[in-house]
């Protein structure tokens, strides 16, 4: 009767994916296109690996323990750069770095809720989060984001109890690749606030946003760390997935708290990650909007591709961030579809079951294409290869 | 009635001793004594550091995600020497590398335990297990190590229930400095076996026992994987608290189960610790037996100062590890004076009711000195100060 608590969730998704390539062959005409995980697949520029490197021989300190909360001047550059970003007041005492971003929700989530309290995520969600609440016996409320994938405000009060201690909202999406409008995410905040929950927003990928200026203005309101929980990770932005260096925005006093979690689960972040990270944002604006121009660009490469698919019977449910979040038009469920275009067509992706509560049916015909990790040539080659399966699918292969 | 995780708990430690420095001032000809982390105060030796440069700038992997429970190197590298040291059995499928062993303990913890279950833990305790307890809903269940700081067998299984998951211990101790016989670990781990529960050893300090050879037999049981939780840590043998890496040792199946929740709160381990570890590994052996002839000689230190505060009605208790673990003979309580004695004689230090239940009078009048910080002549230095102690003591600084 009493699960242990990693017993209580599923097996990590991008992990069980790459189980599908054992024993498959991928011939070199044809590679594996492996768009299953949102990681940049080239390190940081030379400078900044200059700058690491620099740290490691002459920088005694970056060998030993820092601040749980992060390195103090890092934390005072996400505070300046956020205040002149989303016009508002953020200081210092408001950002704590964590080890990754997944970690800045797992600390947050644990300075909010006890056993058997109550957290709404839009559906599809991001794995890691629904792991996080089934493995500190917190109930995730499932919201369904819909055929727009635009989470609804007035849905979600229907779904808050006394139990519900957070809305966790994710923008740019994962899985779905949508920008939330900065009207949705506003009211979402007054939800939130109204009813007296907070509302945590990760912004993983808010340096990949299409549209200019602040993506919403919930720092305007110079009250926001009542309610408002920013999730970032520096992951994305200067190609560091190696170094687990993330950021959580909140008031003073839940960092506080949040200092319990982190000091525990891990003492510090990594200095040099810390390091790299601080140089990144003090010294790759520039490069960083080249980034953006180029991920802007493989998103482009995705919609000037879809009509061939949609004339078979595709559709593109949502682009953006590093994702399509697609339908197929295959009489078989996603899970089963993504095994086999293992070996059928040489693509390692995720399913949409992967993101969905196992009873709601809308994820059997959804797949997510991480799309970062791609150029626009191999994304034209994608195409190719998912135009080219016909149904019924050819015989599976040997993990198919 | 329904505290969030980490209102159950206390603050860290350790930065609510930093607090204490707040506004005090150390005059230059009695500069501050801080003994109150267990932490290397030198970076790693040159050529480590080189080879963390070399991969920063010349390896794209070390900046990309790695897999879940660590570099496949690393893992195989743990085994290897852990064959030779524990003459047991462990492959590399037993190994997890983890982001510090205090992640290592909590990994552990998830993969048994449900809210409401119970962990044995012999106090004094090392106070973040005891944190990671009460921010997982598990009860901590103290059993007193007494007089000699060694936990007794026969008193835990009596602490036994139904709800029981796990007795951890640490040796050598953390913060009694103990080191444990191997016939009590021993009959720990059969104890355990017996009642069908997991022993949790951690081993942070295990490259500074002062005792040649493996420090326990359990490795050798070819069943050991059935009751064993081995933790370890590579920060202090290899001077990488910075880098945030530790190890779990235990069955492939746990560990399988220990991935989810690996997964979910940082992703993977940093890759540059991790390849810092690997060399350090390696190449290593025969400065960290330096490392620990120095340990050992500091160690040795203490026992030669320790007759002048006998005198004085102090007591060591334990010895060993990083730490020596000390009743004091004054009236006051040992918060209260750990306190004073920053501005009083410009020591920090541990009070033992860090390190104890509240309800428990022990760590009243104790006092832990991370002794790995200071070389002899500044070990002369302390015992000076402790010496000139008078009471009642001067009154309090702007801190005490």
């Amino acid at each position: 009767m009493h699960l242990p608590r990693t017993a209580t969730t599923f097996f990590p998704p991008v992990m069980e994916a790459r189980r599908w390539l054992e024993g498959v062959e991928f011939p070199p005409e044809r590679p594996l296109i492996n768009v299953s995980q949102a990681a940049p697949v080239d390190p940081p520029p030379k400078l900044l690996r200059q700058v690491i490197a620099e740290a490691a021989l002459n920088t005694p300190e970056a060998h030993l323990y820092g601040p749980v909360l992060g390195l103090p001047a890092l934390r005072e550059e996400v505070a300046s750069q956020w205040c002149a970003a989303y016009e508002g007041e953020i200081s210092a005492s408001n950002v704590a770095i964590t080890s990754g971003c997944n970690q800045a929700f797992c600390a947050a989530i644990s300075t909010l809720c006890a056993e058997g309290d109550e957290v709404i995520l839009p559906t599809p969600w991001y794995f890691n989060h629904k792991m996080w609440l089934d493995m500190v016996g917190v109930k995730t409320v499932p919201l369904p984001a819909g055929a727009e994938l635009l989470p609804d405000p007035g849905q979600a009060e229907a779904l808050i109890t006394d139990r519900t201690r957070a809305i966790s909202l994710v923008t740019p999406n994962n899985p779905g690749g949508v920008e939330y409008p900065a009207d949705l995410v506003h009211a979402f905040f007054e939800l939130a606030r109204r009813r007296g929950i907070a509302l945590i927003v990760d912004e993983t990928y808010r340096d990949f946003d299409a549209r200019p200026g602040a993506p919403h203005d919930l720092f305007k309101d110079p009250d926001w760390h009542d309610t408002l929980i920013q999730l970032y990770s520096f992951s994305k932005a200067y190609r560091l997935t190696g170094h687990r260096v993330g950021a959580m925005v909140a008031a003073p006093e839940r960092l506080g708290e949040a200092e319990k979690f982190l000091d525990t689960v891990t003492i510090c972040p990594n200095q040099l990650g810390q390091i790299a990270a601080l140089w990144g944002m003090k010294n790759l604006g520039q490069w960083l909007a080249g980034e953006r121009a180029e991920i802007l660009d493989r998103r482009a490469a995705i919609h000037d591709n879809m009509p061939r698919l949609s004339a078979q019977g595709w559709q593109l449910l949502g682009c953006g961030a590093y994702f399509a979040y697609m339908q197929h038009p295959f009489d078989m469920p996603s899970d089963k579809l993504a095994q086999k275009l293992v070996a059928e067509a040489g693509i390692l992706l995720l399913p949409g079951t992967m993101f969905q509560p196992a009873n709601d049916p809308s994820g059997a015909r959804q797949l997510r294409i991480a799309f970062a990790n791609v150029n626009r040539a191999e994304i034209g080659d994608l195409f190719d290869r998912l135009e080219a399966l016909r149904w019924p699918l050819a015989p599976a292969g040997v993990n198919a």
